[in-house]
């Protein structure tokens, strides 16, 4: 098995010297006959799919899991649309962010290069193997992929579909890999493979991801893990403070950039907590507050320290009432994961302090936390939002996939 | 000892926080405050030093070794004078790199802002201690020191007088942290402190960096294995070439942007090897070469495998006469790190195909390697040169010590 995945990983390696370095218009066309081979192969992938899902079915997986596996033909359809939009995004590779000259006339440049191979840990959804394919190509990436069992024969499907239709349109072979073994130990071997693997990002719940940090040896990019808060100042527009808590919490609860917990200024709280947490209860959210949110809501049910500290990414909330912006942002400080933190007020003192002494990739005045997202932040992929502050933090797009390599020009300087 | 160290990076995680958002001007006092110190306490530190030195001298430490240990008057101003260049240096935590407003009028805008708390191990040269925790201060960054045990007086005595400075300053307290014990053990403790430190940094020997890569899991910046080369084109001037050559061999053979192998294309190797190497050999150097070379410079030992791959970091080259600039590239592929790689040539074509599809660090064209550093690029300071892709690639001034934060300005926006 080391054997396999090794060979495949040299093999990544060895594209990826030319791909680095291949014309945007091949990328283009290659992610454009991806999509096509995707729709004329829609068949052959969701029979394979099947198995997954009845297999899961067989295995008692739960119904949103089955539901995360399953491919349809719109889900295909949708798949394609991805690799066509990429096609029109810009080409990071090959920018030069900078180029100055030196005293001595030396003039050095900074240009955008690939990081070369990515490795890519998921778990159930099959999508993301079309997904994060996709986006290292376009950025000049090869990539080695590798999945989870449950999705493993829609994942070698549509691997098989887009790796040759991408070798057909002039991508170098081997630029798309998939491990097809799905034991634990495929996994560590990928993780010390530092010879080929240049980053590693690991895309899925908490355990995958601490599995990854703990034990690679290959550089990591950490995403992920959000316990988010919206504070309630005393100087918010409540009416958009619930609008906000509520969308924050309700619109997706299962994702990063969902709260976890709502703090409310103590001079608001008996006007706003009312109606807020009726609002929350009725959109099916259980909510847990301290003693002073109980006193003011007697419904609610009590929250524990580890409530706070809880990444529940359901439909639960954790309340608490403060006593002022400090305390707020201390229990930030205390609970948060750097992820998505947000403030609503009026004040333009507190909003400015909010801003800058919370440390998180995204810090908001007056807008949901739910923003913080590849799309939504304009950068039109994403391949993870990244809770680490080494190269890339928050929604990572194109660009956070490539590294800089400087270009030197010079007449023949030498240092003295 | 794990309580001690675990201590220390907490309360350089609680100085971090403030650390974070305190106005340039009190960072910039704090290091004029922290060079003042230094010039006033140099006798003690000095005294301290001696401590050192004599124990190794007693340990039977190398010459080269007692000297890169020693500290003078002259090395204490020395530091100093570093310290008040940092001060002047631009501070790049709070530049805005970019914002921009998305259809929905939500402003997005991406911030600079210090990493948190970093982490430096280290060898023997004491002013490390002083030059990381200036370059660390000034970017907004705690940092936790430890060095060598050679130079654990030095280091204590330098690390607490700059560490009172800043204090006294208006620095938080704990910001400037140095681990005592110097016992490998210690090492391992940090390389797993995830909870308080952000990034480690190893600086020093190839051994001590191997540990920190395969045993961390904090973040790591790998910095510093340059196996280096210069190819000699058939276009090339060749005067330029030879003055080149012996610049980034002969310089200062010990640093890793010096070069280790010369690549010589066929048709120029009779007329540009027995001049060079005679050069080489006149500076000290022993040449290596291949059956070619030995063929026109008969004086010349021959060069194995191993010679190729090897870093030197002293008086010794490895040549090769290669077809032509494909044969050139293969070989840097083979056998390079990705730190400094250097064609000299007129055509414009090969220096472009050479910086396009050599991947390092730093590619030049026409210019001595030994460039690669951030003096030399005009960063005014360097806390090592980066050998790894992720975050920073090459010298990493004070940016390369950030990381970013995106600020999200709203009027109630909510994701629909």
């Amino acid at each position: 098995m080391e054997k396999e995945i090794t060979a495949k990983a040299k093999a990544a390696k060895e594209a990826a010297r030319k791909l680095a370095y291949i014309p945007t218009d091949v990328k283009n066309n290659a992610l454009l006959a991806m999509a096509g081979a995707l729709r004329k192969q829609c068949e052959y992938i969701l029979e394979q799919n099947t198995k997954d899902v009845e297999a899961g079915r067989e295995k008692g997986l739960s119904r949103s899991l089955i539901d995360r596996l399953l491919l349809t033909r719109e889900r295909v359809e949708d798949m394609a649309r991805g690799l066509e939009m990429l096609s029109s995004l810009a080409d990071p590779v090959g920018e030069m962010d900078a180029m100055w000259t030196r005293p001595n006339g030396l003039q050095v440049g900074r240009t955008r290069v690939p990081m070369g191979v990515v490795g890519i840990i998921y778990e159930a959804r099959p999508n993301v193997t079309v997904d994060a394919a996709g986006l290292c190509l376009k950025s000049g990436n090869a990539v080695v992929l590798r999945g989870g069992s449950e999705a493993v024969n829609s994942n070698c499907a549509v691997a098989r579909v887009i790796a040759g239709a991408a070798q057909t349109a002039g991508i170098p072979e081997g630029a798309v890999q998939l491990i097809e073994n799905t034991d634990r130990a495929a996994v560590n071997v990928m993780l010390k493979l530092n010879q080929y693997l240049d980053v590693l990002i690991p895309r899925g719940g908490a355990g995958l991801i601490q599995t990854v940090v703990q034990n690679a040896t290959v550089p990591v990019i950490e995403t992920g893990v959000g316990n988010c808060h919206v504070y309630v100042d005393s100087e918010a527009n409540l009416d958009m403070a619930q609008n906000i808590t509520i969308n924050a919490k309700c619109q997706r609860p299962g994702v990063c950039n969902a709260i976890e917990s709502l703090l409310v200024h103590k001079d608001v709280a008996v006007d706003f907590l009312p109606g807020t947490l009726q609002r929350l209860k009725e959109s099916g959210v259980e909510v847990r507050g301290c003693e002073k949110t109980r006193e003011i809501v007697s419904w609610v049910n009590p929250a524990t320290e580890n409530d706070y500290a809880a990444e529940f990414l359901d439909f639960i909330i954790a309340v608490k009432v403060v006593d002022d912006i400090d305390e707020a942002m201390d229990h930030i400080y205390k609970y948060g994961t750097g992820h998505s933190e947000c403030i609503v007020t009026d004040s333009y003192s507190k909003g400015r302090r909010f801003q800058r002494e919370v440390d998180a990739a995204a810090v908001y005045i007056n807008a949901s936390t739910r923003f913080t997202d590849g799309g939504m932040f304009g950068f039109g992929a994403e391949i993870g939002i990244s809770t680490q502050k080494l190269h890339a933090r928050g929604p990572m797009g194109l660009k956070e996939l490539t590294t800089i390599k400087y270009v030197v020009f010079g007449e023949g300087q030498i240092r003295e």
